[in-house]
């Protein structure tokens, strides 16, 4: 069985020490171990993917008991078991395309049971997938609870979602949602995002995932990138560029969640790629 | 003799056309040429490059004879000739530097009659290569003044100098004063940005090239860059990461400008790379 | 009606100009004009895009009559029109599956009647987008030869079809087969390859898109790309690496093709990007 | 005290527990640690930096103590300490000019007391960086030899010496040679591979760092990078390209083996970035 852990905890001497001897303990043999210290925080992470021919009860039991000095959070699954994931979007098609692109070509192991949006637009797109497709009214969030407690979401993607949530919510799944939005250098505040990025004449454009705390668009960054632009490219080619770049960063943020390789330490993600 | 030419005007039926028939009329031979319509403003750039064995006098009268119409603004100058280029520091070498490296390495085609501080520390990194270096007190802009004019500067780049240059030489220099400074996604205000972005978790960081106005960090973009960080680089590893990238970026636009090969159109530039 | 006009010849003083002429002659209106002159072979090549009132007729008689004394190869196309897009498949989809993706988000301009494959595995994806999709037996080229004449098809794209063309169907085809093949650094010979590529360390992988001569693997490049691995990835991850920059790679060059970007000159292309 | 710590061996299970239990004897606190298990070979390679108030001794004591059971290979050392390098040059200086501009910059902490040429067109360049330059005759490893011992060499770089080195010096040396050279895709044999690049029109080229083994050119690869190349670039312009990705590659490459970051394993490299 190949099984994932992580532990998450204040830096003390002797973790990794006791860690690897709870996986010697139960016969585990470790196939990927990365950690990292915060130097601000002195907070301590670790992932380590190991094979056991022990079940994971048993390695659950022998990590606790090891490390429970330590007070540390500690998550074991088993790395087979795909995370299950609940989709909102809008009208715009190119974020889920690229979810459902990756996940149908083997390249991204979640479970998508349901989508569910503010508009029908993607309706028919979502269930010629085999997905169920639900419509909400804005700001009813019933459904989106609903389907929490129901299909046991593990996260969700907020794929070009233009409606704000509601604290409580954003609260209910802290580090648990994630969204995608563009970034330009320099920033633009108000509407047409594009049109301002034209008319300033940027070279780079980007996007950002990240998690969403109820302070919008403020949540710790997941991941970044950019492309560069040229002067040729007018407002239509540089939207056409963004969602490019959208859609690379919101998927990759999603698999980095899906492989339990995000933890979050203050208001900043430690990523092990 | 090799010439480069640049024409700017308003966009009209012909100039093309007109272009290439002066060209043809001084039997030139056209290496390169590009050229780009601004589609806001219809502002229209064009740059040739072309071989000629007439002398540049020539040259010059038969561009402007067929082009006079367009009442463009021309420029023609034989490319083998260097710019003068005046450049500013203050503590830090780390852009200066890399344009005394490429410039040694015959990559970077200028002259560099002298360096102006309001530090004495590059003293002798600027003599060592044979640079005339002078130290100014801050605010003092004279020297600076009659470099230009003795000296013939083409262009100032500011290479990390960290002083605010006045309205009147902003002016006097439009579109001939290069600045480089660290971008963000998002951006940071106040001291310490790059403690700043540490705290924030970004996954980027960047630098941009521009021209400089009065309106402090907000002249036309030139040239951006950014490059990949992880949550192990602490605060001092990104300004190590910042340094690099600020010092190509720079250096990447002052070569642009030193071939001829920025535009500006409003509040953006044309570059033909 | 917005246009695409390629011109290709030996160069001479004054085709620039006689171009310019002919589009203003029948009231054209620049959008944008690249031109390249190859200085080995001297030969240029020219693409223009224009906005006309007038007739494509009109502009094509307009152009052709004043180019005529260059005996250039000319084509013009209304921009709008998508070209027919036969692709040839085997087992694997993520190539083939791309050009769906992109084609139906809007961002690849092509037609694509049909897809043929020596396997089976594929046709109910293709049928699936409303695709025709036709099994052929390995080696058999009568079907894609009718294809071609009954479909009037402009384009072949090899999407991972992992057999060789005969000698006289890459003939009657030339510069209108663009095939994709991994790439490394240094190249390997014989079966595995990314198994080779691991028992090597390599650092980059990349995938190469180039026109399909009779000499498998060797004809004009179009576009090539690597990205960056690590000691980390064994032979199933740089497989899967390999994927995601085969499909973009590819992706890429049919969409150069479909908006006539691409020019050959001797064994190699010039490509208006 | 700031302490590397690098351990290499067959894997067993209980390594990583010996080796913080190890540290953890010594009051050790660990900064960084990165761990590999190569699946083919099971060979493990670790990297440790970890601070202590022991002396440098008593660590190493204490983890030679404690892992003594697996046999593994050890190195410990303060991170501070400069590692002694000699380079070898022929003509060109980029490489060389390189890896002075980010000592000098504090970018790359080595101790550089030598530079040997077979030419000596460097000697002025060298000298005034305060670097003492030996002339060799060609096939006169002499001076090298005598260089390894009596400077206490831990690596030479063979910054663009285009002389094959005696298997002699090859083997003595093992892993401690590193050499750069240009990469195509595909490759190319004989003299002038940029001018066969143009011909055959690559849209990449790149650069290849590796250890030197008596098989020329095919020891493990340590770095490599490509940069996009469009027609526009003729061989000249392709050189001066390559010029600049050979010396941030080995540059690059000379880093990692300054900070310890580079484990051979087989045929290939580990490299902990």
């Amino acid at each position: 069985m190949d099984l994932i852990a992580t532990l998450q905890c204040q830096d003390q001497p002797g973790i990794v020490h006791a860690m690897t001897k709870a996986i010697l303990d139960c016969s585990g043999n470790i196939i990927e171990n990365q950690q990292f210290t915060d130097p601000i925080t002195n907070f301590f992470v670790m992932r380590t993917r190991f094979e056991t021919n022990e079940s994971i009860d048993l390695a659950k039991q022998s990590i606790q008991a090891l490390t429970a000095k330590f007070s540390p959070i500690i998550s074991i699954r088993e790395s087979a078991k795909p995370k299950n994931v609940l989709v909102l979007v809008s009208k715009v098609s190119h974020c889920l395309r690229d979810l459902l692109y990756l996940k149908e070509l083997g390249e991204l192991s979640i479970h998508m049971p349901l989508v569910i949006s503010n508009h029908p637009d993607l309706a028919k797109l979502v269930e010629s997938h085999g997905i169920k497709f639900k419509l909400i009214s804005n700001g009813d969030e019933n459904e989106i609870s609903g389907a929490i407690k129901d299909l046991d979401i593990d996260l969700i993607v907020l794929a070009r979602y233009m409606q704000v949530l509601s604290t409580k919510l954003c609260d209910q799944m802290t580090g648990r949602i994630i969204n995608i939005h563009h970034s330009f250098l320099p920033g633009f505040k108000g509407a047409k995002p594009y049109h301002q990025a034209y008319e300033r004449g940027v070279k780079v454009i980007g996007a950002t995932a990240h998690f969403v705390t109820k302070d919008l668009d403020e949540g710790p960054i997941i991941r970044q990138d950019v492309t560069h632009v040229t002067h040729a490219s007018g407002p239509e080619d540089l939207i056409a560029i963004g969602r490019d770049i959208e859609r690379r960063v919101l998927s990759k943020a999603v698999k980095l969640f899906a492989e339990d390789r995000i933890f979050q330490v203050a208001n900043r993600t430690v990523i092990f790629n």
